[in-house]
């Protein structure tokens, strides 16, 4: 018997995304399609009558944006939404602003696969000059600048994701509240990693889909009864299998 | 010289301000003139390149709508954002959701002008069973019952109010941070009378337009030194004549 549910959301299809370029860190806004999509998650869950008591997201607007936007559906635009930089996607470094195809087209698909999906090889940092350098960015100007990553691999995503569940999301869950987190497919990939125990080498292969609800139960150790996306199953394996595709090199 | 700047908005008209209806703490949207003027707010506070640090607003949705329009023009998604019932609307008793012109014509102008205006003086209550009640909203569930009002006069709605702002926003604002308050007609009079000392029978001929920020810069004991809108003159003195014509019974 389920004695938490809560409910992951990855942001709907950024312009970025669109354009086939690394995001990360970069505040790229949703597309027409990331809109869609977000509205769609609202309704699928205002379907199944699922609510919440709290929100969690990002500092980035494509997750804030998708988050208001499944408000809206849901008519909880007054519900408390904290908004935190360890929610972030996981930032990448020196291939931030890159377009992936080139990128796996200059580098080889391999490179561009251990750079994304390997667990703890993270991509060449970014030039302190950049124009993708958080410390430049007033969004994190009270932070100690050591906090900000220059580059990620998953296992930093995971490392500095962890703190914002264990401090502030757990014991919101713990005092029966009912959350909504939405984030990206990396600090959403760090969070399911740490719920599932899944290992460093399997984690590669999880693509948490865009704009699509992923409900966990969870019982009274935290631990995940099952889990299930909120959705018709042909948009579900969709989304997954285009997720896979991201990677590989246009023809 | 101005030790800290503060800036006050008035949510854009909602639908029901449109239908000449009191609203309260009734939770109507915004119309989409309310929807223009929470955009064009945003883009003069652009112009004028003035930006925030975090934003407060009430719980009801036309004035958090109000701060998400202006944070899009300001890209300012990624700032704190607190909602809280206290800087809501006044509640009008048992007002809300009537028309106003038909009260006006069913009571007298004179009457409704007490109701509205009156600094000490509330309207009748809200039926225990009314829809509007408060305490059957989920928004207001986990609060002890007895803090939510049936009715309000002004000096109601500054009595509840300003705990929020001298615990809450005044930290914030003395911490340096550039804080934006977006809320109501009613709630923001308060902050009003409370920092320019206006007397009791003398807040009642304030009125605070709709969709135009209103700047009040503050000494080092949150003295106002002056305030001024930010908005082309033609602007602010339509707004301000339109809201005085709001209480008259339609002819």
């Amino acid at each position: 018997m389920a004695k938490y549910t809560i409910v992951l959301v990855r942001h709907g299809e950024s312009e970025w995304n669109q354009k086939n370029l690394f995001c990360g860190w970069y505040d790229a806004d949703l597309s027409d399609k990331g809109v869609e999509e977000a509205k769609k998650a609202g309704k699928w869950l205002k379907e199944r009558k699922i609510t919440f008591d709290i929100a969690y997201t990002s500092v980035l607007k494509r997750a804030i944006k998708t988050l208001y936007l499944i408000q809206e559906e849901l008519d909880l635009h007054w519900i408390p939404v904290y908004r935190h930089w360890r929610l972030n996607e996981r930032m990448y470094g020196a291939l931030q602003g890159k377009n992936k195809a080139e990128t796996a087209a200059k580098y080889g698909e391999d490179q561009v696969k251990i750079w994304r999906r390997a667990y703890d090889i993270p991509p060449p940092e970014l030039e302190e000059s950049s124009e993708y350098n958080p410390r430049n960015d007033p969004k994190f100007q009270t932070l100690d600048r050591r906090v900000l990553p220059l580059t990620e691999c998953l296992k930093n995503t995971v490392e500095r994701a962890l703190p914002y569940w264990h401090d502030n999301i757990v014991p919101s869950i713990r005092s029966g509240k009912k959350v909504l987190i939405c984030a990206h497919g990396n600090s959403l990939r760090a969070l399911v990693k740490y719920l599932d125990k899944v290992p460093d080498e399997e984690i590669v292969e999880l693509n948490i889909p865009t704009g699509i609800p992923l409900v966990y139960e969870l019982d009274e150790d935290l631990n995940p009864i099952k889990h299930y996306y909120v959705a018709p199953d042909d948009v579900v394996k969709k989304a997954i299998d285009d997720v896979a595709n991201q990677g590989k090199a246009k023809k």
